[in-house]
């Protein structure tokens, strides 16, 4: 390796990068930290702080903005969800922190970016395509995949002992027995004693949310929620107002749903690299955001487009983004898909929340007319005969006969 | 019509079917009634006595058993659901009802069958699909769809004065303003005041479960269910003790449900006729086995078989069985998918119910042994190196730099 | 019905139309005639002439250049197919009729359409709903459903007889034994002694291309097909020189197809009604540029992007155009797919047609540069280390070596 | 390492694996030679002399029958296909051969296997994913992407320079500028020249079918091919009689398409490993009995049971085994389902042979009756009534003029 090649570093503050840091400085390389808000709960005047004191220059960057609009947004137009239940929280962060850690690698002139993920996890993968994909040439150096590092620390009271002896300060003393990931959108508790499938998370492991059995709000509160093109443009409650601006409609959805302990789930995941893992998350507005629009899109969206789009967008827009390869022509190509999808999804959705329930009160649309009460009316005749269902249903007996025939002729039950 | 043509009437005891019944004798036909017993709340031997007083015979059969087997289970085992949200409670009994009414006609040389389901809803095509498909030679009459009948009665006032003309007791003077369809799986409310798709329903409407916001349990309560082959084998609560025989085992799920508010959803959906209507549904025990099975999945399921499952099976299954086609070749095809899916869904799943939630509390299996702990741990080396995760991500970048450099070339932005 | 209603027939000059013209004159109706120019082989005066003859208006529309431009390239574009073998050449051409007869209709303030496409058939469905989606009040006349008429016309006897006594001249005494459809992409036979499946078509039965076995040229002969966007913009071949302009370049390729016996097929296929009927299509032109259409992507289409558009656009799309959907949202919502997809489908293909093949010869592309020739290579290190590899390799294996590890301890066989 | 360490090498009894054989012995390795007989045009005895030359004990495994009925069977089953073009001649050999090596393996204890695929390719992935699969504990030597292997042989000639040192006997002193790779189901080409991918490959560059421009035969020959269950159970044709047994079958299909040119194809595909290569493939029988399957199906498949195939099972089947999943629990679902597909799937179909073409001349069924001329007759009036139709159009025009309706509101062209 030249001599004072530069390194722009995902740095957190934490102990795992704050080692990361000074070890890399110690392989002789030029450190750049580079910390991403994108929401999560930091101080980060004490993250400049460290990382000055470590010797390295760093770059904060308020993310927020292009984390909602550019990801959780599209997240919510298509319904994404990774096996049914995780929303997806971490996964749509890292396109946003790894293109604005690109950008401050570009400004500086790095030749490499590093991270602090480790070498089982999804992270790793996620940051790793972005940084390829938005620059080609760029090298990555992942220490815990180095076994120059990671057989050096082999675990936290090495991490501990290093940080004592050079000076790092470590905030807290005792680690949580679990890791978590904190943006907007959601926070994700894995690994430590989580690693059983069995084991119940204590009820003081969740920090976003109210918990539903005990310090949930005892009254109700009823949302309105406004979408155009599948967009939340709008968010209504008697609590807090109105908010139309994209990141503060977000976190207005975040604070009631938080209050009201929407939004937590807990399940055994498969990852990219094939394992599988358990992880328990909150994603207390996002929750309450994708449930309005799954809702207007009854209201709003025809049944063979929706069909559709279930099948494939939904689906595939979730795994590529949980693999991290948001930054590919497949992703683009759904993102074309999703716009489309959204042009009619306009409308107004009212939700009840309540100890843990998201419930929905009742939706209504000014311009789109897909639905017409009196076509559905079994008291009217709207503008088909019911004589038609008969041929329509006819015609459609025509395959099963033939096929309960052959059945009956083979003697097979059906 | 020849005299004396014989018909098999699904056979409610409600002023439809009855009126229907005595409008087919007069018709001319021989009518034999047929109520079916899918677990809906309703004393049969007035459903017989009403028959009988209209002169018409009439078999009552009990179908819990298959319902529950048959349809629920495998609804179960692949998740079914129909957009997003509801739980098919409606489409998975009328595969079973129209078997047993088949049965029937066949018992009794009927050359006709007869139902009082709607000219413009899913039930007529689900009943009709089903006949044609067990029995093709057979015909049906839905006065819904003949002029001769909807053009006399064209509203509840003309079936009550009918009624009332030919003194057939009308048990509830007053009708709610929505229509209902319950069994063991769930209770539907449609139509009357609910068209109105922002209307929110009346508290007292909902029949089944207990109100998340007032009547629902204080006390949280703790579930066991067990899965074998992703079917629920036991199900286990400290104020029901053990279920496991099916049909037990799935009311025990409906009154923990119950009980605790848990399973109510109200959606706007695409009907197979192609109009968009409201619906309100309560699913209790569904819910909470569905639930329990998708999470006891990712503790035991490959990624790949349930990313095609998923994507193909349920999505599928779902759509023919609200469509009306279990009785085809398709529905067939699904079901050996399904059953070939399942092989490996094997272990037991923790619940906590709470005013309207449904939690996962954590997940064991003693046979499969898919999800490795110390595998998936951070802290620990297991048969992989972490530098192999370099490979697998540089490996899968040489696409995604290859797009990035000609992204980049083209000067837009990735 | 009130007297002279109007009504705009589809109108093809043959003994059916022409017999169905005369008999909604004597029904009472007015009766536009419409004949749509698709580029089957027709003389157009003599249908004008028989048409006024019968004593009705006509319009004669060109709708060429719209069915090659808004039908066929983007069908070409997704390589639509259905069932494998059947390119949808009469379904391509059934939306640019239909709109074209509804213009028409328009025009002439007709509150009826009419057709003679008989009662099993997928084209009344294609027709019909194309009619609706276009004109939603508008009102269509079907004879060949109508008892009054086919039961009156019971074959084509029938037919014969009431042109000889009404006087409507009969171009062909006697008919072939099947029925044809042509236009610009193909020529279809079906029904008559085709509908037995394991009938051969006799030789002289194909009427657009050279037999392979005697009439096709004896030399080869090569072409080049340039693709912008995946469409086809160039046909060059010696023979022919150059086309650029859509249609002209659609006619050349038929031309070569043709003279070289490229495009036959024959197929049981499964109609939209629910029944199996037999077919037999030739297509000269479009065979040629969707084989040189589906090589351009090989060479410049991402991977991804292919596999989601291959299951999900190319089925969907011919699946919605052979069911007679194509103005419909889902229709539009896959075009905007197939756009998106086809930005860097663009390059050259040449092919060699000999006897009915159409073999690759080469491909080559100026701007896209997905394909590296050094990195694919063998003997050259590109941008990643072969011992990359091993890492990818060995991170897939994590999940399949625990798969047989169980399948191992289970003692069943991998 | 420990001394003596025994290694399982994938041996073809050509220049690279005969040095890596040498190779691995001169690292100390016990070196156990295995050659698959999966159907390629080689001299056993002679790649057995040459082994044992090298100083290796040779297993020589026919591996034919399980080839064919294993793996080739299935493909035909299910149409497989990987990007619209390449049958998947090699794909689907490697599980036959891998399991063969294992199975030596284990027979001769050895803790290693080895291959001589390149670092680039496919094939490194297939066989390694099956070794992992078949064998957990396995460990593999790949000398392509071992640096001390490939840092001292950086191309042929220190290969060639090596095998002439150490005596290692070379056949043909000049290479191939291609390289190639035989089975009984296919032969591909590629690198070398044909990495440019506008190269048209040289006519004497196809080993094994007649070239359809100048060798095929000059007379046409037909064949009938029969399945049950969708496998091909008999072939008979004038030239060489019946064959039943399935790898004399399969030779008998490959004999004769052979003959008559048929089988060849020219793609640029994309590898696994995310570049796209070009390739060249030659499967004459395999490419026959596809046709014939695909035909067979069309009289004998239900149609949404082949629509949901098609989407599912054929693409993702394709898929797997293309990338070297086949002994994967994704693979084993997807068989049930072929299995499940295939059960009426009975009958035979005629083909005939020219020149490169493979035309179907007729099928027919003795057991499956979905096919019912009658019904589809335009002339006959089978078991619904043309006035059916009627309403089956107009309930799916309920939708669409719904769409219609609103789009015209919207100004928007349709």
């Amino acid at each position: 390796m030249p001599e004072k090649q530069k390194v722009c570093l995902a740095y957190s503050g934490g102990l795992d990068t704050s080692v990361i840091a000074l070890w890399l400085i110690e392989q002789g390389y030029e450190v750049v930290c580079f910390a991403a808000d994108v929401g999560q709960d930091e101080d980060f005047d004490a993250v400049r702080a460290k990382a000055e004191k470590l010797g390295a220059k760093i770059y904060i960057e308020d993310c927020r903005d292009e984390f909602v609009k550019e990801l959780c947004f599209p997240a919510i137009q298509c319904n994404a969800v990774y096996e049914n239940v995780y929303l997806l929280g971490t996964s749509l962060a890292r396109p946003a922190i790894a293109r604005a850690q690109i950008a401050v690698a570009e400004k500086e002139g790095c030749q490499f970016v590093a991270h602090g993920a480790t070498g089982k996890g999804n992270d790793q993968i996620r940051l790793e395509e972005a940084y390829y994909a938005l620059k080609p040439k760029i090298r990555v150096l992942a220490p815990w995949r180095m076994p120059e590092f990671y057989e050096v620390f082999k675990g936290r009271s090495d991490l501990l002992d290093y940080a004592e002896k050079k000076g790092i300060p470590v905030t807290s003393t005792k680690s949580k027995p679990w890791s978590m990931d904190e943006n907007l959108a959601h926070c994700s508790y894995e690994a430590g004693i989580l690693e059983d499938p069995d084991t119940t998370p204590p009820a003081d492991m969740w920090k976003l949310t109210a918990d539903p059995l005990s310090s949930a709000a005892d009254e109700a509160e009823d949302v309105t929620i406004e979408f155009e093109k599948g967009i939340p443009v709008k968010i209504s409650a008697k609590s807090i107002g109105s908010e139309t601006e994209p990141t503060k409609l977000f976190l207005a959805a975040n604070a009631l749903a938080r209050k009201h302990g929407v939004g937590r789930v807990d399940i055994v995941e498969n990852r990219h690299i094939g394992l599988k893992s358990r992880g328990c998350y909150e994603t207390p507005g996002l929750t309450i955001l994708r449930n309005a629009h799954i809702d207007i899109e009854g209201l709003t969206l025809d049944r063979e487009v929706r069909a559709l789009r279930d099948q494939f967008v939904t689906f595939n827009w979730s795994k590529i983004l949980y693999n991290g390869n948001y930054f590919s022509p497949e992703r683009e190509f759904l993102q074309a898909s999703i716009i489309e999808s959204q042009k009619s999804v306009n409308g107004q959705v009212r939700l009840r929340l309540y100890k843990g329930n998201c419930m929905v009160l009742g939706r209504s649309s000014q311009t789109e007319k897909l639905y017409d009460a009196s076509m559905a009316s079994m008291d009217e005749i709207g503008d088909f005969e019911p004589t038609d269902a008969t041929g329509f249903i006819k015609v459609q007996a025509i395959r099963l006969k033939k096929y309960g025939q052959m059945k009956a002729e083979k003697g097979e039950r059906l």
